[in-house]
């Protein structure tokens, strides 16, 4: 799905319009065409990777060192008093666009933006059945 | 906040108890104790840092490429389609413990799980005034 099949290889190569709000040759940050909120940016390396466990770890390491003061900026220009880093990776998790992205989302107090938050608790046992299934495959990986 | 008086670093310490799924000297991944969905996982600095743009840049950078093994493992033990990775800074933002950390959430299709992504347009020239202000926030930092 890499190059004139992927939206955002488009964006990177300039062949579809951006706002960009900052670069270097590895990574790119623009608007999100359709933000949550003002001044909502995307973070992309701009090298293809579907998803992030398929993103070089050098790009990556790089990208999340960008994510801190960016979004720093992002909230102060969008005179916003928070921001949630987002990550979606497969289509049942939100992902609509198969090149890895983070969202940075400027959030205001009781804005309502995925405000639904439905948490439980694990029955009795399962929290440790869960966690011995996760380190099973951990170490199998 | 850090020490005694931060929930996370007090897990860190085994002064709380927590289902661990993995951890090295600087890293900690346990079980949300309340999760979104079963397998929900949190992923921490060990020494205290607030939000994201106070962590350590090498922490951070070990931290975004443990993630992505880690939520494949998360997903394939909680039978799940995607994931998504999302770290929340500013109360405004859903932050409830002021150490930074990753949630890791397991994602099924039609979940309704962070479900509300109520985009809209930005109208003409909001975009590029938007993205003005954060380069220059971005030049000033």
């Amino acid at each position: 799905m890499a190059g004139q099949d992927c939206i955002f290889c488009r964006i990177v190569a300039g062949q579809i319009p951006s706002t960009r709000v900052w670069e270097n040759d590895r990574i790119l940050a623009f608007l999100d065409i359709r933000p949550i909120s003002d001044g909502h940016t995307l973070l992309i390396p701009k090298r293809h990777a579907g998803s992030l466990s398929e993103c070089d770890a050098s790009v990556l390491a790089e990208m999340i060192g960008v994510a801190g003061p960016l979004a720093k900026s992002v909230v102060e220009a969008a005179q916003a008093e928070g921001y949630n880093l987002l990550c979606n990776n497969g289509r049942a998790a939100g992902q609509l666009v198969d090149h890895v992205h983070f969202h940075i989302i400027p959030r205001r107090s009781d804005d309502g933006v995925l405000a639904r938050w439905p948490h439980k608790e694990y029955p009795a046992g399962k929290a440790e059945e869960m966690a011995g299934k996760i380190r099973d495959h951990l170490a199998k990986s």
